[in-house]
């Protein structure tokens, strides 16, 4: 029997509702470049969650792609990005944002989670003009990436900091569905389109077989967005792939409904692990689980599962990055637990 | 009933042969970011058409973004592009190419075929070193932008100079599969891997949802190219969704079938067109037709069908692109030569 | 007796007033980075030239510097520039502009003067969005890189144009004072304030060791230009140095000076040179003379003299180009003139 | 009195001997863009100290423009510089190593000095290829931003390490005169050249009004540097400018003179305040002294003198920053020892 995977939240295609709306409308011929019925009606039912903003939605292949267009697309080339030193377009994209230009300000933070007072120490760090960049966007993943998520409050309190000193608040949603469906979330999509100036709702980690759905919330940010996204490469000419994946995850539940089953099995392994007498290095917030296990069992593990091995936590145990998603059987999670 | 539309090979989803692939592998699990069996499948598929070049075989979700991101991994900044006017990373790519730092040196060839001699005077009108750029790279499309395409001959002789000047020679081949196609045609895969030292076959333009395939000859300029992959946004976490449509493109005849049903219906209303009397902006060698039509003409087929107007020929003549693919039907063809 | 040249007019230091001036405020302290008392004086020297207009003012020490910096500063990355074919960005700056990630669009003008009807065509041939750059800024040289000025309608004219389309309009003016003292000149410097949104004064050809002026004339436009200033490498611990040379340009008439010097002296050149009975390939307005001079003749005076020979005119003639500048000895200009 | 100032070592003009020879050869005609004789003889000199090295020089107006032009030459875009997280690059050049497409990864070090140990950490941080970037280039500054040198032990340990890991090695010489006259110095330039792959001398600081040296020790690494210089904005018309100040700076002793004499009055002045029961927070090895004094004592100073105040040691001392150099008379230091 081959090994199951808990490596990511995209070893699989797509939902197979994705699948047969791809089937269904394959020959119908659609205008080029993201002017397709589907991406119109995406964009739609995505603003409807938005709680009456009228903000201009956009959608491109992937996370990196997302991120350095919107960036590249805001700051002017003096001005630079503050994130958690964990951030994803810190270490985990080729220095893709130093490739477009700018430079990031980061903060150890061990959750991944900035807070005001972070902010407030960058900018007084960064203040002599013009012989330092100017800070000017605050990058935050929600979920982020060691699986922690902002409340309500804490997004507020960000939001605040950042127009008091006029900065720019994005919001990297690559796991959003999973943080928005967290036992712990009092978060909405609304919310996010009131507190945040941009943010983006990963598809590929959702269902999708690509996509991410970018948001922008204020009508001058928006304005000659459509050029970045070609100039970067980030414009499908057969952009009906982007909308229509869109339009099926949010014509019913099933964007949401991806995220709550992923974190509900995420929950089972991480109750599970902890009965077992075992520690987290990270609270399991969403659908990602980082536990502590000894190496004899990780070795063990090794011979019917596949996931990350995240790092060494003393010379007998080793931290493991395991992740759930839409796709995964329960039946892997219960065998992975009787494994334990 | 609706109205047909010929205004490109992008307006329908995919070849049926990869829906169904996408069917039937959908809930395997791969590795992500193109580790995956079905790109590795892939790449030995198309390898094997190279005539035993050991060719790198790398794939991206678009051609603006293997445009950018080969000539920004192959130059360094003071070194330029060559290209005939109207070259798509000229005036069709929202200036991708300047935007990672180069200069396209730009020739007028309204068959946008460049021929050595252009390249010569290009060179001789950039000698002064350092005041000016240096020309590095010769970028052809084949087919062109107008529907033309390179003989063996004229690709040899581009190849040599190239090589006698210490120039790249890359081709950009979106619509590599009508080229190779074309009636005219005496190119294989085998003689571009042998005379470029980087090319790219089109897959969108051919059948699939997305995605192209950059083949690199030369094993030095290969080095760490999948660094600025993942830079400039093009590596698709879901790297299988690439490579499972070039396995089904090249498993069997799939991705050569679609170019010659495509030209075929090109033929016809080509043919059809001249009977009629009208002349041709540009002489039909692939699936895109040029015809020049006088304005009540036009506007009858506007009745029935969709596709560009180019641009005036004079005050009573337009000049119209029509675009044939592999999901054209037939009948359609049928009916707009009856209309003319 | 060494060969007198005519190269350029950067060949010999600065004038004698600049010298002097060095040596007075040698070991004064002043602050660094252009926040030293002579910069201060220079800026509002130069300011009282502007008839009433706030403009910022900033030194820089050198054209290149100043034209990246003003366009790297002012554009968001799809927005291009519009410039004549000659434009000195466009072929002397070893894609300067390119590599800050801008496309120029181009015209062709033997003349190096754009006109409005050049704009409006440019405009309608980059009107695709968002597969074309979005023209946004008019780049001129005056005196042009063929030795031709503006007058003040022409000028007034194309600042019209930019307005009414939501344009940009830079003006280089690496050799402004003979533009501004030629014989057939009607502009200002408070022209220029009034009708560009930035334009630069050249020091270097006009005197100084080093340095250029830039004055942007739209408070919004000037908004952190100091940062760009120093992330481009432009900003001189010993800003007092540029500020100096400028004090010293503009507290006399020292600038305008040179300019008329260059320009009487060319213009006896020119007129010996029609004379003699032979041809200009360009008008000669400022400093520069472009003769076409037989090649017997050319080979005569290249016994006595450097200059650079332009090009090849016909099979017996070229075209040279001949550069007089405040540091041009009478004595070889009427040497020159004898020996024709 | 005007309150003297120990603010920098760029406060005054230039060193007499230069303003000598820029009177002396003020109208001698000089081919432009560093091809004059000066700056031929400046290589000269300065390769006579690189112990047979056969070196490429080039001459820049400053030290953000040396540090932005080779590492844009050197690197590809996804390739990283490895530095101090007090090097210039880090914080006082507005992001200007950003703006070129690179990432810096910083190291933690109070000293300002790297260890071959940091370099082997920082590979193995970002090994994840090909999504983080590559470690390509080690940055070290000498003397460092504290004020403190590198032995010629330390620099063989990391040009080893750098040389087993494919690292560029290159060494930021803004203040080298001084390292190099430091008391505890054993390095030569000829070591320099040996050791370093690139460095420069630092011209303005030694008593030029401007001007560094680039030295590239490797002719492969040469190769189209001149290019790079021309599009950075870094080549002067009148390269005359440079190299006459380093030939005068290096016909002679001048260079290592003016590098004594700073570091002497340096010396004098850390004694002095040590003697009078301070302490400071970086150890004087150069210019440069960072004593820690009472906020009482500080104030008094400031009615008398100018100086930084690099930040609060505890809440009754301040840490300062005073800078001696060729130009500050020694009645000065002594006038301040007296104040303390």
């Amino acid at each position: 029997m081959e090994k199951f995977n808990f490596l990511d939240d995209y070893s699989e295609g797509c939902h197979p509702a994705i699948l047969e709306a791809l089937a269904k409308t394959n020959m119908s011929q659609q205008t080029a470049y993201g002017e397709d019925e589907y991406s119109s009606k995406a964009r739609s039912l995505i603003r409807a969650h938005l709680g009456g903003a009228t903000s201009d939605i956009f959608f491109v292949s992937g996370g990196t792609l997302a991120n350095l267009t919107i960036i590249a697309s805001l700051l002017r080339s003096h001005e630079a990005v503050i994130s958690a030193e964990t951030g994803h377009i810190v270490s985990r994209e080729t220095g893709a944002i130093e490739s477009v230009g700018h430079k990031i300000l980061t903060v150890e933070k061990p959750s991944g989670k900035l807070d005001p007072e972070d902010i407030i120490t960058v900018l007084a760090q960064n203040a002599q003009a013009p012989h330092m960049v100017k800070p000017r966007l605050v990058y935050i993943s929600n979920a982020t990436e060691t699986g922690r998520i902002y409340t309500k409050a804490e997004l507020t309190a960000l939001s605040a900091v950042c127009r008091e000193n006029d900065l720019l608040f994005m919001l990297d949603g690559a796991r959003l569905g999973a943080a928005l469906m967290s036992h712990d979330n009092d978060v909405t999509l609304a919310d996010l389109a009131a507190l945040t100036d941009v943010f983006w709702i990963g598809g590929t980690k959702a269902g999708a077989l690509i996509g991410e759905a970018i948001v922008i919330n204020r009508a001058a940010l928006a304005i000659d967005f459509a050029f970045h996204i070609k100039q970067r490469g980030a414009l499908l000419a057969k952009g009906r792939l982007l909308g229509l994946q869109f339009q099926t995850l949010f014509q019913t539940d099933l964007f949401f409904a991806s995220g709550r089953y992923a974190n509900d099995l995420a929950n089972n392994l991480s109750k599970a692990i902890i009965s077992a007498g075992h520690d987290l290095a990270s609270e399991t917030q969403t659908n990602q689980i980082f536990p502590i296990l000894p190496n004899a069992l990780v070795a063990k593990l090794k011979a019917d599962f596949r996931f990350y091995v995240w790092g060494p936590h003393d010379k007998d145990h080793s931290v493991l990055r395991l992740v759930t998603s839409w796709a995964t059987p329960e039946a892997q999670v219960d065998r992975f637990i009787s494994t334990l």
